[in-house]
């Protein structure tokens, strides 16, 4: 909306640079949405929002020092991939004051990786989007567990009510509330029916289609698991929903012209990123690791590319 | 042969798409070719039949309904990954009405990873081939044991006769005829010796050098592993020879200009393809993965990138 | 120096080629430096130096029948990786007649596949490095584990003294001395002082700046290591050092401008090494496969990937 651009172009730019970099989290090129993004973590535990100011700082000051765009940097794009690895560190290791000499390095190698994968997707014109946090967060989570100077944290979070739950219509109505505002806050690894509506009005200030693919992300990812017979306090924490959100996002509003067909095409996307999600954590489960949000990652990448070759969606300048 | 090509072109479009879309699975754009190849699978089972059918439209429907080449869907490229999809689904996973549903999910999505490979390497030149059967096959099964909606099908085909045999010489005639045929029938998940010679006929209608190959590659996925010591049972149903049997067929008579040189490089791939099957095997199997078509994938990869870097392939147009 | 290229030039051509190929594990492109490697190798233990010799020239040869490029071929950079892959197979695996076959053909594989990376990174201006020995071994390893002809060799060299040290400040000089020189050695495999130093000769007759980004990459991968509680025996043999060593010569010697930013960059990239390889170490173990260099290959590429996307290290033929 109007207001917020004026708010976000008045800010001071290092300030304006940080706060875009928390919004980019969801594609919002915008500081007022980055700034309710930051408060709703702040409101979903201090340590999150702390770990995730740090990161979101050293990962933008990383890519200013190492010389990479200043157009990019100023998009915030040298930003959320910061801002995703301090609360993910923070989740899955032990606290410690150690941790944070961890969160900073950790986001000063997703800049260099995020730098890496620009370049080797840049002629293609498909972006790194989460990607450098995922491979980041994956390499130091492994190298903690072999050094043992860290015990291993929670690998999931508190598990929530375990409510007995047997089929989809019998679920009472704020339970279905609560399950769909969980998986827009899990994104940022917020167990928090506040912190997801805040998420979504900080989105909806940017977009409106934006908000309701996220919504779309968060039903496919309560209903799909349903019906498949997945674990229900899962579900109910949001933790199937928070990439078909990202997914339907990317396909059906940021990357792709946003119209009906595209619509349709994020609904495909979001649908196989359950299955992508539920694969990936068959694969990883013998190491210990998250999925994070590679499975976004990776069903996006996979639309992107092959929207290239349709005639409906390819980009004049990538053919 | 001429006549083929005659009957082929002489088909109605639809159905000309779609049995060259299985005519693919063997590089044979020619609708014969095709019906040959789907009659065997009948044959061999009319479950693995029927799956092979309803994967091979779906794939080529979802191809159109997407945009993709025209050209591409006419000589059947959209539709050999539908093809594999449909009976590694029914031979992998417990058969039940709902996998009808996941065959045609997983069909439409081998279309997607398609278009994306096809547009990653198309600047090399480089055929993406089989994998996104196999990459669509591999996330599908994983998805579905994550899920335990289904339990979980026989890993391997019910074993055969495990005849005693220690060493190649003491082997009689007709069981080496039995290995070989199988081989190149388990391609397409057929554990029968009249659907291989189907197979075969299929090919040489198109081209003798590729039937020659064919068999050159059943014959190193026999030979080889009995001289690696390796186990007889899986020797006798060709587990070994498929994918030699594709990676002689791409490197010495499809991808690289059909000559003697050719020819050598195809047998060094197809010994290497062997060695690779081994090794993928190994890093699959504690996940419960078959390496499906991936060794094939992986070998004829190294060695078409390679021969773009030799004076005696490198194609003009990719320099 | 002067005397040594001209030593370099005076040699027979095959001579002149087979022993830059030995040079070039470290990336020097100089005959008198890969004869003391050479010799060095001998040295560490007669097996592994003939290991090497038949791994350089079966992987010199292949290259040069399958026709790849004559400048690349002649300036060893179709040597190392056989180099690497007669000792590294020799290590892992039983000692057997038919061990040499399988470095031959293992040799050969790794120039196939060299030339395949080449292929596709050539694009971005970025090095294959050892990537080919790395890919190659570890097919080769778990297809040996596959098959059972050979049981499987010691995982990791013979342990040496497991001193009782505790802390950094405690260990012995001559200790410092012993792991600092070994983790150069054991790039090449070689659990031995005296190997070291003649590595870091002969790269100090090629290149000052060479040697002393090789020193400080021992000293990362032993003060590192020690900081973050690691396993003391594998630290004094230099295990955690040769991935190390390798990063900082590749960032900070031979492929970015050597100035001070870019040894600030190597310290950083050297850094990272270590955590790639601590968290590479947990992910392959349940497969029992090496590192090897891959930890090298890994953080190499991302550091050289983005700094084509900075200001300070941008090639121009490249953007």
């Amino acid at each position: 909306m109007e207001w917020s651009l004026t708010i976000d172009k008045a800010m001071p730019r290092p300030l304006r640079v940080i706060l875009r970099g928390v919004g980019q989290v969801f594609f919002c090129c915008n500081a007022v949405t980055g700034l309710i993004f930051l408060v709703a973590l702040f409101i979903g535990g201090v340590t999150a929002g702390a770990a995730a100011t740090v990161g979101v700082i050293s990962s933008t000051v990383a890519a200013y020092l190492l010389g990479f765009s200043e157009d990019d940097i100023d998009a915030g794009l040298y930003g959320f991939n910061g801002t995703l690895v301090g609360p993910c560190l923070f989740l899955f290791l032990e606290n410690s004051p150690q941790l944070w000499l961890y969160v900073v390095l950790a986001s000063v190698l997703s800049s260099v990786v995020l730098a890496a994968l620009m370049k080797i997707l840049g002629p293609y014109k498909i972006p790194a989007s989460t990607s450098p946090f995922v491979l980041t967060c994956w390499m130091f989570l492994v190298a903690v567990y072999a050094f043992d100077s860290f015990s291993r944290g929670p690998v999931l979070p508190h598990p929530g009510t375990p409510a007995v739950v047997t089929d989809a219509v019998a679920i009472p109505a704020d339970m279905w509330f609560t399950a769909l505002s969980k998986g827009v806050a899990e994104v940022m690894f917020a167990d928090s029916v506040i912190v997801g509506i805040l998420f979504l009005t900080g989105i909806a200030i940017v977009s409106l289609r934006g908000a309701l693919m996220a919504v779309g992300g968060t039903v496919i990812g309560v209903v799909l698991p349903m019906l498949l017979g997945a674990n229900q306090g899962m579900i109910e924490m949001g933790l199937y929903s928070f990439n078909p959100v990202l997914t339907m996002m990317a396909v059906g509003w940021v990357f792709l012209k946003p119209d009906g067909r595209s619509a349709v095409l994020a609904v495909l996307a979001g649908v196989l990123t359950v299955v992508c999600q539920a694969g990936l954590a068959s694969f990883l489960a013998p190491i210990g690791l998250p999925t994070l949000t590679f499975p976004f990652v990776l069903t996006m990448w996979m639309f992107l590319f092959a929207a290239g070759m349709s005639k409906y969606w390819s980009h004049p300048a990538a053919e």
